[in-house]
């Protein structure tokens, strides 16, 4: 048998335009959960990858991480799923599984993550994402999607809210309200400042303008607002922050930020930079302090903050689109033209 | 009463020079240990103190924080020690008492430490350090020199060796022989080999050349020696260490150490570089990465370290001097002359 025939959205070129293509999923085997897409989130690595800007794109290339679907078929071996269920299907969909990161359930830093698009699968095809109407992927790299949960509200969970969830859960359960700051009010960062505040912290946004400080206090509940270009206003802030949730993922100045942190507070990136960045080791060593990476979550997180977002009834900020205006939602999301993720709507679109 | 008239070698301006120098202690009160100085360390913070180099020296400056002494009198509150008992000092001789780090027995944060010269005591009076006949300092200030300890041999402990092991001490009783990298093999260098070498640690040491191979292999005890330059060798041993020490006080690339680290691994910095360091932030992102800094130690583990010397028998590299050397014996230093701590025998000099 060929495997299965979907339709996709593709980008052919590095102009990243997309538009349908038809190609074959792999023959599931009997660790393998058939989906159909529902909905799948877009993301800025999405565009980078479509136009071939971190210049390891294979054409054409199916684009989207953030994927919910149906359950439709399952492997013999597959017992935690049941054909209808809602599932879903983040970053990465393989991993080698023998190094130590894949036995700490850690399988995110696995050097030998299979990407769930522009990556090359275990049979050598490459994979492509939930721009599709079907997916095959192994169980072990789907999660279940919480009854309570909207489909259309889980898509941006499994990326970026996995990526906040993941470096903030060290924080989780302490008994005394923490001070949090969230640097950059994008598709990360709002999830950041919805999970922080869920976890009871007091939640300062830190943006580069004052644009978004009635959304960020009135609409996503953080307790303070602080624009990072104001001297007097970060000054007053010295010292205030147990964390710094640092989604900017462009060129930025640490030193302005590091001093707002408290001794043994903690500054964790999740967003890279094209070109290093810059500290102080002083702000470190006279406060010890710490700066940090984190990347995605593991598969356990991406359980974890949707069981979170349903026990807490959290809502975040998404805007539904069907296929056919994803062009167009690409280009506004470059312009930041997005409060604070675009969905598609894979299963309510014409795909041909 | 006036208080006791000591006599220390201290510099007078920016040339560093050292000569004699008269001055009075403060009047003990119920809480101080006096004690005549027996050894005390040299350290490259001495020397910028001593040369304005941070630009804050106030003349006549009497340098010297690794304070080596033997009790001659003690305050009417003061029961940990006794008349004659060998004590120690480090950089700091007061806090706050009243922060969150004062209170977390972390007082080297505390934003209002006394530094032990060139500092200002409670009564409004500049400190002086140990280069010089005597001391009064707080209790508090004040750890105990176990007996199987050679008072020279305790010296450098007080600063550099508490530098090397707070940061350190996190990994100590690790069932596990960690895999540890000590970037720069001077005066905090070297006794972080010897306390990584005695927690059962696989030592590699780091350095810009190969200057220091055979006494970084066999008199330090060391497992591994890498060039930092050498290409080469810095891509074998990617991924390979689980935490790096790095004491270097002068800006240099950590683009080319992180990659050393394994997933989770730490850098931790304990010598301010005079201008802000580079990093990648892919590097710590993709690898769950750390950089962190660290400032001395407490006066909690200023004592541990002391006892972990003598409970492992350990031997710090020093070369004892006389006061009438100090000048000669810092521009050794300046030149690296010297392995690894010049230690000032004090009692043993004419200070006249």
């Amino acid at each position: 048998m060929e495997g299965r025939r979907v339709i996709g959205w593709a980008a052919r070129d590095s102009s990243g335009h997309l538009s349908p293509y038809s190609f074959t999923l792999r023959e599931p085997g009997p660790e393998d959960v058939v989906f159909k897409v529902l909905y799948c989130g877009m993301d800025h690595t999405d565009l980078h990858q479509m136009r071939n800007e971190i210049h390891s794109t294979n054409y054409p290339l199916v684009p989207g991480h953030e994927v919910v679907g149906q359950v439709v078929e399952l492997g013999s071996d597959v017992k935690k799923f049941r054909v209808k269920d809602i599932v879903g299907v983040g970053c990465i969909v393989g991993s080698c599984g023998e190094c130590l990161s894949c036995k700490s359930n850690e399988e995110q830093y696995c050097n030998n993550r299979i990407l769930t698009y522009n990556g090359t699968d275990k049979d050598g095809r490459p994979t492509q994402g939930g721009f599709s109407s079907a997916m095959v992927v192994h169980h072990k790299f789907v999660v279940r999607i919480p009854e309570k949960l909207a489909p259309e509200q889980a898509a941006p969970l499994l990326c970026a809210g996995v990526t906040a969830y993941s470096p903030l859960k060290q924080f989780k359960g302490f008994n005394k309200a923490l001070k949090a700051g969230i640097l950059g009010l994008g598709g990360v960062g709002h999830l950041g400042v919805l999970i922080a505040k869920a976890m009871g912290h007091h939640v300062t946004v830190i943006s580069s303008s004052d644009k978004k400080r009635v959304e960020a206090l009135e609409q996503l509940g953080a307790d303070a607002f602080l624009i990072s270009s104001n001297t007097a206003e970060m000054e007053q802030a010295a010292s205030s922050l147990d964390y710094i949730l640092d989604t900017v993922p462009a060129v930025h100045p640490l030193q302005s930020y590091l001093p707002l942190l408290k001794v043994d507070g903690k500054l964790m990136l999740v967003g890279v930079a094209p070109k290093p960045l810059q500290f102080d080791s002083v702000d470190l060593i006279l406060g010890k302090k710490t700066i940090s990476g984190s990347l995605i979550g593991s598969m356990e997180e991406t359980q974890e903050i949707l069981e979170f977002w349903a026990l807490k009834g959290l809502t975040s900020m998404v805007e539904v689109v069907k296929m056919d205006y994803s062009n167009q939602a690409f280009e506004r999301m470059e312009r930041n033209d997005v409060r604070y993720r675009f969905v598609l709507d894979v299963a309510g679109s014409n795909l041909e």
